[in-house]
């Protein structure tokens, strides 16, 4: 592992389950994409292969966004919060919606965050 | 609390803890400000009164952001995702930055996702 991946999953504050929630953005249209939760090990490749890389909570496995689909995330830019306990990956989707819900037209919704509340 | 509010609260999962987390979005320039937490009653309370509260995890108490400092959140749309186990809050910051942190100025920062790492 490169050393500024080492430093920089260092400052990370993983929780009780040694996961951390992850905001995806679109670094396009800036669209809040999904919420997702990334390991160490998850956070360290995506900064490693510049895509986007989490923890399977239902699965409990690595997950590698769009690996069977082909709908990749490239991840632009990673950032943290004030208190080292969220992250955010700014990305660029490769392929198709990024949700595996589908819309009236039976294309994958590009965001996961489409139920309006208010 | 107003039926629809009920209905809108109702499909969300909160979490073993009863908490979900929340984006929170710029509604003008589409910056990820902050990630934060809410229970049922300050998702309820936000539905309701236009303005952003959570669920403060370190001071186990509801929080009404920027009751104090002024920086409240104006609540310009809600929704959830596709599994109603995350949230997005989009805002208009009605004060100053909304990051308790400041920057080089003596300024909050607008956005708590200051901290690259890549």
């Amino acid at each position: 592992m490169e050393q500024k991946t080492q430093i920089a999953v260092g400052v990370i504050r993983f929780d009780g389950k040694g996961l951390v929630p992850v905001v995806v953005q679109d670094a396009g249209n800036k669209d809040v994409l999904m919420l997702a939760y990334a390991n160490r090990e998850a956070l360290e490749r995506t900064l490693e292969e510049k895509e986007a890389w989490f923890w399977s909570r239902s699965r409990q496995e690595l997950w590698h966004k769009g690996a069977t689909s082909g709908n990749r995330l490239r991840a632009r830019s990673i950032a943290t919060d004030c208190d080292s306990d969220a992250v955010l990956y700014v990305v660029e989707p490769l392929g198709g919606g990024v949700c595996h819900e589908t819309d009236e037209t039976g294309n994958n919704r590009p965001s996961c965050f489409f139920r309006a509340l208010l």
